[in-house]
């Protein structure tokens, strides 16, 4: 039994992918009876209930998709349900804090392999769930020395199974740095972007696609991303900095009307941005 | 006849656009012989030339799809060779500057009807030109007190054959402040964002959609961008220092822990995204 913790957007994702792949029977657990009602008439798990040892003990693999801030207590709580050998792995989005807390939380014969399907929704809920969102999409296994080599083999082989097209390895404190770049930096960006415009104009009527596509994360869980920035804290505040930084030097060139430095800065990122699409 | 200007990827588009929509013939006037071969080649022009009065004496209508900085020099060039109550157009994304030139550069029974189709491409030249690209789109009539009230109705009428889904009129000023809102920060701020990740790292298999969406853009034409971001130089400015302050919040919030704060701006943010699109 395959057991997923959270029927949310990414738990209910899971759910179909691991259906889709022919993988199961997946054990969904929820507070909310609703979620895992909606479930199981959908089909995606074959049984549902709170998360308690009478389902956890039956897992060989548990896939936590819980709210960042929740993991910690969860594993706590529950520390003594697993069952034995029980291999566990989540889906939240920063990990070194995480990582140094995972020793003191688990029994010595559970495993815990950190993973970061990089497969995120705008929206809440199991309405938005999708089998297809991890499809050609990028995994990130974050190791830790306490895991066991074939139980980092067996997550990455379920991503594979789940359509993801990339599997990467990295150390949790250089996932967190990635991460703030590639992902935190965008939502503040976005956030910041919409709060800047004046009121009262009709920007709507005055928008392309490239300022759709921006603001698009602008829409956003902020229970969920005040949670992930500041687990994420000083990795975040620096790539807001060095990135702050580098609009300064914009800035800087339009002010000055330095055409050739403004047309410097474009080709680097001309360059850089062709570098990533090959 | 119609004119255009300049056989690039948006008068390409144009000459595209008009033979979908069963208008024309169309003159294509270009330095390039190339680009004019291929045009005529493809169809979408019926002669083609360099510009000059034989050329522009026929036009009813020219449309300019010149870089900003070419437009006033062409109209000085040409003051003499177009036809007579001719109706010019462009498709440049900034106004201001040039709003405040145009009286001294035509002829009083040429009106020039400033427009913009915002429907920009990353690409340059005719091979990425399209007819598709209008479909849709807002397109913006930057009347000035010189222009005459049937000819912004044509320009409009021509606007709404082509495809543009939305028509609005604004003054230049206002055009101009919302595009550095709209278009111009939004590009400084993918230059930016690339520019500044640490080089050697490899992150590309560590990004998801939020991260390509936002940098699809800072693969820039440097030698265009550069000219429009001078061009607006004080809204831009303005623009990305509204920008920054914004962020600042933000850096702040995640610096002090101020989860409520962060919390608030992102439902600010959240709030004003839903809106658009409604």
């Amino acid at each position: 039994m395959i057991g997923i913790v959270g029927l949310g957007v990414i738990g209910g994702s899971y759910a179909m992918a691991l259906k889709a792949a022919g993988l199961g029977p997946v054990a969904g657990m929820d507070v909310d009876r609703a979620a895992l009602d909606q479930a199981l008439a959908m089909g995606i798990i074959q049984q549902g209930g709170r998360p308690d040892k009478a389902l956890l003990g039956q897992c060989h693999l548990v896939i936590i998709a819980l709210y960042p801030a929740l993991v910690p207590g969860f594993l706590a709580e529950h520390r003594d349900h697993f069952r034995e050998n029980c291999l566990i792995t989540d889906a939240t989005g920063v990990k070194y804090q995480l990582s140094l807390k995972l020793e003191g939380l688990l029994r010595p014969d559970v495993d815990f392999v950190m993973g970061h399907p990089m497969a995120g929704r705008e929206k809440m809920g199991l309405a938005f769930a999708s089998a297809q969102v991890f499809q050609g999409a990028n995994y990130i296994l974050v190791p830790t020395p306490r895991n066991r080599e074939e139980n980092l083999r067996r997550v990455e082989a379920l991503a594979r199974a789940l359509g993801f097209a990339s599997v990467r390895r990295v150390d949790p404190q250089t996932h967190d740095q990635l991460i703030a770049y590639t992902s935190q930096l965008p939502h503040a960006m976005a956030v910041a972007l919409m709060n800047s415009d004046r009121p009262g104009r009709e920007t709507g009527r005055f928008i392309g696609d490239s300022y759709r596509d921006l603001t698009r994360i602008a829409r956003i869980n902020d229970k969920l991303w005040a949670e992930l920035f500041l687990e994420n804290k000083e990795a975040l505040l620096e790539a807001m900095d060095r990135f702050t930084q580098q609009l300064a030097l914009i800035r800087q060139a339009v002010a000055q009307e330095d055409e050739a430095a403004l047309r410097d800065l474009m080709r680097k990122s001309t360059r850089r941005r062709e570098a990533l699409d090959s």
